[in-house]
């Protein structure tokens, strides 16, 4: 189906890249040849690095005449395979084109290249007394026209978002090798918006980011956490109702349990506070410290009537980093220590969390993986890790049958398959399974529409 | 092209309708012949009111095989010409569809019919305690599929953002009859999003929209406006900047020529105090008191160094409600006492609003025709009326250059052409101008999936 990057082709790339950015030896694409999906590997037979829009406009040129797959790479910690060359052909990795170009106070706007990395310009837009509020755990490693790529989500999207609410401007290259643009420094825009919320979450399949431009908002002057542990799992979802019926508005909502607690503790080797016990996280920024500490004060009244043990307050950034540095390698120390046979990130409707927590343990009892919960309560948007010690490969269709159970509960209960990682390789059959025909059906002709030989990120969503 | 409403295909609405919601008269077709765009009058060949999906459904079902154009339409308050029937055809009029089907207070989320109004949602999500935050001028007339069509933005868009912000959840046919869904009560949604989001200003070209989710937000409890009136127009907008780099966080950031105030205040018989001035309307909104007196505090002293004349601070429902019915009723107020010859939305990054009120003073003065502004200056998106009294149509080439150069002001300054209004009929032949050849080359691809036999409201945005 398609052709195999041969010594012609090879020729090639290294006349666009050079070849100091042409990687065809597996000693380096084994770089490329994973993701932070569980399981998931495959070697692409040649890597390239661009330094410039023109070479990636070149590479869809090639690729479209030769008839090779083409897959575009930010920070490679995808969690559902988006980035994999499960056809062979070209992974594109954007490193090198991590220039910010422009970060503009007054229009509160940033415009960078697609490599730059998502903490890195938020400490750009800091610098400046703004804020880029999406955060996903991956922050610090994770691209940002991977986070468009994948509409990412993250812990503040409660207040602030997800990706898709800050995206306002991009230069992209479709699959057949048609450059165009859209939008610019404005947020408000009637003119050329859509294709720019088409593009999100289009996991590559579509096009080729090469230049993107965010809004940034103004960043709160004050922040602070509240860590509350509870002895029973299921009085945290109903305390975080309470607390969105008294109309308080944290910036975000995050449930830990007190199996992903440990294993983070032993993983980073860290007195984990309160670690056996589970956890609600809230986080409230304001200009106001006034106005957080009335918040703090109406919520810290809540979470005693619904059993808390305690009330820790970290206002501080340092007490705030501590906290944040737990959150973020939770899937690290879960896939160090418990073995993840998979890391489902279902998404249902805020008030059904309760229910799916119940349902997720049932469906741990039934397959007899245990369960480590954590995510986004305040979303709806839940992390359940089904986790087995010394995977040895033999149950896959086991799992493959309990991951089908978790799709159906979610979906269920008005939710669906994936609420921030994507589709990618890992939901295709789950997305074919639960998401409308016609929806689908809208999809495909789109991405023949974009990409009518198929060369770019085949495979993934949809076939 | 397409066939006439003969009887045969008058007979065949009927059976779908019934006659009491068909309507094939002038008399009563006048109705459905014009929208808010100056001077825009297309009277349809017939108008049909659903009262249910399943009619939406056989009506495109009949429309492709007969091939006639069938026109959505919400409140009839666009300012485009979307809704009106430039190639004859069926106006599908939603007004009997407006059933809110649940306001769901713990996961904040409402699903309606399509022809629910704005304002109606936002007074029954106030009942529950929550918000719906997106307040276009004509709130109280235009429907939440109108809304979703035009992607509509309003005055509280600098904080909150637009429709595309919280429309979650759609049931839509497309121009074929293909019936679709996605979406649901969840914020955060990685599975099928996209669609909603290319649905979202497509106004009426890709699919007609059956059933609606939005998501809600808390209402905040406190709401203070403040106005000042400045004596030159430029101090406002170096205003507004001076309020942004501080960090405040406003809801809305609103300018009022003199012009404006003047017309409004003969319109509406009100004597609105200080009238000869140009004003800057900013609103805050918290859940705590000391907060918004806190943030009013830092932005009267702004105002103070800028030259404002004076600070009015509005603080209760009545007083507020008092300036929203000058500033929802600037429009009307124009075409009234004016005559507005044209009424652009042109948006430009914020910091770029001083320049194109200059530009337009220029524009205004080189053609002779007065010029009235007002409009979301904190999302740089301004109302642009260019005005004369009695107009005689014997000066259309001439507006249409003036247009022109409005337009090319907005692109130059990096900015697009429609804010919010859309580009309908009105802007079509400027958004083929300055939009990306690449964008509209797939723009006009997506209309081909979607509506292969082009009878979804045709000749809108692109041919």
């Amino acid at each position: 189906m398609y052709k195999a990057i041969n010594s012609k082709i090879k020729k090639s790339l290294a006349d666009i890249f050079g070849k100091e950015h042409l990687f065809t030896e597996k000693n380096d694409l084994e770089a490329y040849a994973k993701d932070e999906t569980p399981g998931a590997y495959h070697l692409p037979e040649a890597a390239v690095r661009p330094t410039q829009q023109k070479q990636v406009d070149e590479l869809l040129k090639l690729a479209n005449s030769e008839k090779f797959p083409v897959i575009p790479r930010g920070g490679g910690t995808g969690l559902s395979g988006g980035a994999l060359a499960v056809h062979g052909g070209v992974v594109v990795s954007f490193e090198l084109m991590n220039r910010i170009i422009d970060i503009d106070r007054d229009n509160r706007m940033a415009v960078i290249e697609p490599g730059v990395i998502n903490g890195i310009l938020q400490q750009a837009a800091e610098k400046t007394g703004l804020f880029y509020p999406v955060n996903p755990a991956s922050m610090d490693s994770c691209t940002l026209a991977g986070n468009v790529a994948e509409a990412t989500g993250g812990a503040n999207t409660v207040r602030f978002g997800t990706t898709r609410n800050y995206v306002t401007g991009m230069k992209a290259v479709s699959g057949a090798g048609t450059r165009w643009s859209a939008g610019g420094k404005i947020f408000k825009n009637s003119t050329d918006q859509a294709l720019i919320q088409l593009m999100c979450g289009s996991e590559g399949t579509l096009g080729i980011f090469t230049e993107l431009t965010f809004r940034l908002v103004s960043k709160p002057l004050y922040s602070t956490w509240i860590i509350a542990p509870f002895r029973h799992i299921y009085d945290i979802p109903d305390a975080a109702l309470k607390i969105f019926r008294e109309n308080i508005n944290p910036t975000m909502v995050e449930l830990m349990d007190s199996a992903t607690l440990s294993v983070c503790s032993k993983h980073l080797g860290k007195d984990v506070q309160y670690k056996n016990y589970h956890q609600l996280l809230i986080r409230f920024d304001s200009n106001d410290r006034i106005q957080i500490m009335d918040e703090c004060e109406k919520v810290g009244k809540i979470l005693q009537v619904m059993k808390s043990v305690d009330t820790l307050v970290a206002d501080t950034r340092v007490q705030q980093d501590r906290i944040w540095e737990i959150r973020s390698n939770i899937h690290e120390s879960i896939v160090a220590e418990a073995g993840s046979v998979c890391e489902e990130d279902v998404v249902v409707p805020a008030a059904a969390v309760r229910t799916l927590i119940e349902r997720a343990y049932a469906i741990s009892d039934k397959f007899g993986y245990p369960v480590m919960m954590f995510g986004h309560l305040g979303d709806g948007n839940m992390h359940l890790n089904f986790t087995k010690k010394n995977k040895d490969g033999s149950d896959l269709e086991e799992i493959e049958n309990m991951r089908a159970e978790v799709f159906l509960t979610a979906v269920s209960l008005g939710g669906k398959i994936s609420g921030e990682h994507g589709i990618g390789i890992s939901k295709k059959l789950y997305f074919n399974k639960h998401v409308d025909p016609g929806y689908i059906s809208f999809l495909k002709k789109i991405k023949r529409e974009f990409d009518p030989s198929n060369i770019l990120n085949p495979g993934k969503i949809i076939d």
